[in-house]
């Protein structure tokens, strides 16, 4: 995989050029993308490579659920065969203005939805990617660019880093602009980033949004909470056993792990977040409801109609149940630096049918908690199992220098 | 003007129809508009009026910063001229839905902050409308159509329909959608509504999202809190009276009115809305700066550059208060229903060069209240003056029912 964190010290000490790298990125998709399927729209040719700003050389692929001003946008949908937006989605712009390339547009399940893209796993083409930020995960995890943009609203971003054996980082809720995004749950759609590692991911992150975001190597946490959750039957023994060994190798290194077992208010909230997310769903796709209702795939349009049943009262309920969530979810950090979790229930299923389960990341999605999956580990045919660090509200640069410490730990 | 509410009672009753009620409208808005200068665009004249929905014979004009699939969106400026986007906003989508009839885009503000459109004032064209949701209150002020769809970032419901004499009402934050709206500042952005009366935009906003917000005649307010705030020095002396003449309308109808002195949180929290709306906004218009910085008008671009020089850091600081306020803001609701305000300093400025000041409005935006423009008072020159009725976070339909309440007293 291409290092962020390389590529910019390479440029940086003059060994290596913004052009040049963009351009080894253009060659290595030109070889690999027929096979691996991960963009839907490429950059043209002759566009030019920013060579001033603190991203210049990094080749940024975009989610394709995000408007582009200069590539088309469809949203992995027909209904939006060859659109062409009058303007940048903010994230997009944000990354131009930082001097980073936008190479191309990466595969998006339909609506960020779950009908699947043709998107292969890079370690394994008989393997989904993961979703609904397929393309994202893959050309990060194929080499062929070092970072992309994707977004998450159920598990689009944890789930096909753990899959495709890359770090993906969901932020803290509205850390990052959705604007020029698709909407299709305005309480849960969160942008989120990829990169090779956990201390890629959150340099990419700095230096995208001017924030103090990278990996500190000083700060291990001290205290780590290993959350057993309701759910956890649901995960194979591989994860599990991935999650044990994340925990150990943090154990070995001086941190405190503690069990904590999952408050009620919080399996509580994993149960409700379908409701908040098809209620709005239902709103934030009236247009194509009204009017192209026979270009959505049957499993959209039946959880759409299904969300237009959903009462405002019922809503409401939820959002209440959500805001309790979010309170003893921040309750959870007085005690602990951070969590650790399964990123998903095991490997990437062998099935290009479906884009694999969201259950261990919609909680995290619905109250807002930074989110880092940290790759390096994997079953025993070789395909990645990625482990979650979750962090409390807002402390998203001690979540990622946890995850950047712990992927040290695993020998990434 | 026209009353939503008489026009689905005549409707039902069979003594009004669907396609007459709009036909009407399409003919107000013939003789008028020359002059008013509400109206960005209009649907076509053959466009199917709907017959069946809770909102059939209700024309509405939707402010021209949300998409249309039929019509231009322009978002008021000249760098979106002639822009067609490919869907409806997702508002607009409910609006359809439900029946009513899209009539046409209201002219807004250049992208929703204060530059001036060109409407006039129905009271008197040498006044302005007040902004940025400029032509919604002006084509419901002069009787064009029962209802209109607008935004407030800052003040941009309450103070225009202040101005014109309508009633406005702004939602708790996130009750209506903003997809398809081209965003400005993202927590800050809110949908709202006009009609003719209280009455009116509480049916408006029932009919169109399904909730249980229409005007409970029952619902008499026991405890109105007369909110004195920090800035009530920018008052005119006939606003001031405005708001006197309220409280004693309620108290004299068995309400006990309470003077609350405005909490340090909320004042300060005044002062940073615009540290919070110009740093999103340098984010949410990069594309703009990018690109056409020589299109946008003066004052948005300085603010659009002042907002990109806000570290992080500064703007974090401003959300950690706006927190803070938005919890100082519901613990006022315990011993009190509503609160009462000036809806904006005084009547609409003889200006046609500026949009009023927001000053009244943009705290009650950063908190996210359910807020309501009661028109019904003017001043001695016969220009109207709105008080605002102020709810708890979430408690829309009392706050709307206080507000039919009030404007019954005050002999609407």
């Amino acid at each position: 995989m291409l290092s962020v964190t390389k590529l910019l010290e390479d440029i940086a000490a003059g060994h290596d050029s913004a052009e040049a790298a963009v351009a080894r990125c253009r060659a290595e998709i030109a070889e690999h993308d027929g096979t691996l399927k991960a963009f839907a729209a490429l950059a043209p040719g002759n566009a030019q490579v920013p060579v001033a700003g603190p991203l210049a050389g990094i080749a940024v692929g975009v989610k394709d659920i995000f408007d582009t001003y200069d590539m088309p946008t469809e949203y992995g949908s027909p209904i939006y065969a060859g659109f062409r937006p009058r303007a940048d989605a903010p994230v997009v712009a944000m990354a131009r203005a930082r001097g980073a390339h936008v190479i191309g547009k990466t595969k998006t399940t339909e609506f960020a939805f779950l009908n699947p893209t043709d998107t292969v796993n890079p370690h394994d083409p008989a393997h989904t990617p993961g979703g609904s930020s397929s393309g994202s995960a893959a050309a990060v995890a194929a080499g062929m660019i070092p970072a992309a943009i994707g977004t998450q609203t159920g598990g689009s971003v944890v789930r096909p880093a753990s899959f495709c054996g890359v770090a993906g980082y969901k932020p803290s809720f509205r850390l990052m602009p959705t604007g020029g995004m698709k909407t299709f749950a305005w309480t849960l759609d969160t942008t989120g980033l990829f990169a090779a590692s956990a201390r890629d991911v959150a340099l990419f992150a700095a230096r995208l949004t001017g924030r103090d975001l990278a990996v500190d190597e000083a700060d291990a946490p001290r205290r780590i909470g290993l959350y057993r959750a309701a759910i956890d039957g649901e995960a194979s023994d591989d994860m599990l056993g991935a999650v044990e060994k994340a925990a150990n190798a943090a154990a070995k290194a001086g941190a405190t792990v503690i069990e904590i077992a999952e408050p009620e208010e919080l399996s509580r909230a994993r149960d409700i977040h379908a409701i908040i997310q098809n209620y709005e769903a239902a709103i934030s796709m009236g247009h194509e409801l009204a009017f192209h209702a026979d270009s959505l795939s049957p499993i959209l349009r039946d959880t759409l109609e299904e969300g237009r049943g959903i009462l405002p009262a019922e809503y409401d309920d939820a959002r209440r149940i959500a805001r309790r969530a979010r309170k003893a979810a921040t309750e959870l950090f007085n005690d602990i630096d951070v969590l650790l979790a399964p990123s998903a229930p095991g490997a990437a299923p062998r099935d290009l049918g479906t884009t694999g389960s969201a259950l261990f990341n919609k909680l995290w999605t619905l109250t807002g908690n930074p989110c880092v999956n940290v790759p390096g580990l994997a079953d025993a045919a070789g395909m990645p199992l990625g482990v979650q660090v979750i962090g409390r509200f807002g402390r998203d640069k001690q979540t990622l220098s946890a995850a950047g410490w712990l992927e040290n730990l695993l020998g990434n």
